[in-house]
């Protein structure tokens, strides 16, 4: 049997449908973000669909930090968590997270990715006759997560508290459960109904998971999330984040109980078995959680982005799905026009964008994903919505009827 | 239903069991590894379990290159390796990975945990029909990896080439196959006979996957691992490595052909939505396996260091398992004697290291693990050697009669 040609099989289908991944060859600039030096046209472009959201990854205080810490111990941990991996930094960071949310504990994870899949895979496997209600709009994370727990799951219909309760009533009060769902949804930029949700947790005797990968940073008044900004956070058991996107390093982490974090911790095989993140960016992502708890500038020019972005998008009559959060999907439909567009920003207007396409969205939703932040400037936002209004009109694009 | 005392009566019984895990807190110091100053203690202690094998950790290349690159590009990547998160660094790593195996490709994951996890997983869901040949003691991530996946697993007798053609021969040549094993297992030093086991995937139609996260940088003129050193690299289908033991760093890769690296590229979920590493990592680890393809001083050191160990605890008569490779377990075969132990070795002498005891290892084989490496000077050796024989004596454990 040759295997590679079955490989290559596969990935030729993918290539027919237009879901074959490209990837753009990127170098930031520190002190220039979100201008990146794009080494397939060989010139700067403008970012916008980074998840560096804030631009913390430039901030001066955490590259100090990580040059600090790398001068001291070094470039990398030297073990798991358990055997000589933790260092100082993780133990402070692990506070830091613990009190960001109002919890008992944290603990870290080399990615939000793992974060998710570790947590939702322990707790659903662990726990006798679990069963998992999950948003259907859930990131690929914790349905792994679940999915690798064999536990029953039960998805419900996106932010849609009818089918959550009516699927709730079906269980038995005393058969252990979680509700696993997101603050704010990558791709469609909404918000779930976080309140509501933990109201029948409570009628139901069940667990609340929630991830707020694309929230801390940004939302609340110290960037705890959107829990946080409702005054919600004694309500959820978990609270998951990540410190790749608006904290600008990365890895991810849960905050809860410290019997549940110690459980985790104990039983979590992808934690127990994974050489822990450097002390350095431990150092990095501590320096980045603090100014962000004490400085709402990086927030407030966040959201004065968007608004803008918003009102020169209506300006010009493109479509776009209006959400509570930073999110800005601008809807294209198409999977064929969706990366014409992108290929077309980039090389004839120098911004980049990757399309988002199925298996990421549904086909017939593909669409482009803005996330401007507060180091975007007045002049790229012109620039990026006329080079939007140039191409909307050449491909024959509908707009908005208003 | 109260969650957390479901929690706490897990913990309860791994505390009663003597598995119950305690972390070090621990700093290093960069110019004066293997030292580091102990939290819990309130002093420096000398590391005698960690994996930066060879001290990379603090290699004057390896920080430089970090330092420079953080000035660069910042301290994350920003976003997924899709969507904005590819930066030059992670191209040119990958190829240099690729380079030192022989290989077409690499890909590089956030931890060795995901490169096997997110391989074996995806390989062995998405052949139809395929069925993972495992050695008994392969890594929890291997194990979890395939577990995901679903596909059948036969489990063969750890190195036991019998066991393994008798499980091949089971079934039918074109059965899409995969070998996973590893090069050196890390619990007890041995290494695998890596070309009859290819002799056996040629002659039964399988895939060989080969974990070399003990291996990587140590064995091979160029630090390729084991497959290297023996000049078998082209017979594997997958060598999988990690940057976080002897290349000083974090993360993991896979080296195979083209195909095979975009299909998990392409497939694999653990991949395609995790936040990339950080720029500065693969600029760090790219000067670590730069220094490790032309330098031989550091596995010099380590084989000088390990001969050295061994010859002194002979000469106390203390039992040692006799591995090929760089570890060496020291065998007490009681978890709360292993307690003992490495509590006073760290209390009474400074030297840290972790007891190994069940579930990493069976009950009744519980065992000091030393990985000495070209940093530990002789009259740290003599000091633990020193240490082991008055414990030894003090707790009557048993000597080597010869």
């Amino acid at each position: 049997m040759n295997y590679d040609t079955l490989f290559q099989n596969a990935l030729d289908g993918l290539r027919a449908d237009g879901s074959y991944r490209y990837f753009a060859e990127l170098e930031r600039h520190v002190g220039k973000f979100p201008k990146a030096f794009h080494h397939g046209v060989g010139r700067d472009v403008t970012v916008w669909c980074s998840n560096d959201y804030l631009g913390m990854g430039q901030h001066p205080d955490v590259l100090a930090a990580i040059h600090k810490s790398l001068d001291e111990s070094g470039a990398g941990a030297g073990g798991t968590r358990n055997i000589s991996g933790t260092n100082h930094y993780h133990v402070m960071l692990e506070k830091e997270l613990a009190s960001l949310h109002g919890k008992e504990s944290a603990l870290l994870f080399n990615s939000g990715y793992l974060s998710n899949w570790v947590t939702l895979g322990t707790l659903a496997a662990r726990l006798k006759g679990c069963v998992v209600l999950s948003d259907e709009l859930n990131h690929a994370s914790m349905i792994e997560g679940i999915r690798h727990s064999r536990a029953e799951k039960r998805i419900f219909k996106h932010n849609d508290l009818e089918d959550l309760e009516a699927k709730l009533k079906e269980l038995p009060l005393d058969t252990p459960k979680i509700i696993a769902f997101e603050s704010v949804y990558s791709m469609n930029g909404d918000i779930a109904p976080i309140e509501e949700i933990c109201d029948l947790a409570d009628r139901y005797n069940a667990m609340t998971y929630l991830d707020e990968v694309h929230a801390v940073g940004m939302y609340g008044p110290q960037g705890g999330g959107v829990a946080q900004e409702r005054g919600l956070e004694h309500r959820l058991t978990v609270i998951e984040g990540t410190l790749g996107k608006a904290y600008g390093v990365v890895g991810g982490y849960i905050a809860a109980s410290a019997a549940l974090c110690d459980f985790v911790r104990s039983f979590g095989s992808g934690f127990i078995f994974s050489t822990s993140l450097p002390p350095m960016i431990a150092a990095g992502v501590l320096a980045s959680v603090r100014h962000l708890r004490n400085s709402d500038a990086e927030r407030k020019g966040q959201r004065a982005a968007v608004a803008l972005l918003r009102k020169k998008l209506e300006a010009v009559k493109i479509p776009y799905m209006r959400g509570q959060s930073h999110i800005t999907p601008v809807m294209v439909g198409d999977a064929t026009l969706c990366r014409e567009l992108t290929d077309s920003l980039l090389k004839r207007f120098g911004h980049y964008l990757q399309p988002i396409n199925y298996p990421t969205v549904p086909r017939g939703t593909e669409r482009l994903r803005l996330t401007p932040g507060p180091l975007h400037t007045e002049e790229e936002l012109d620039s990026l919505v006329s080079a939007l209004d140039t191409l909307w009109t050449e491909l024959k694009l509908p707009r908005t009827a208003a």
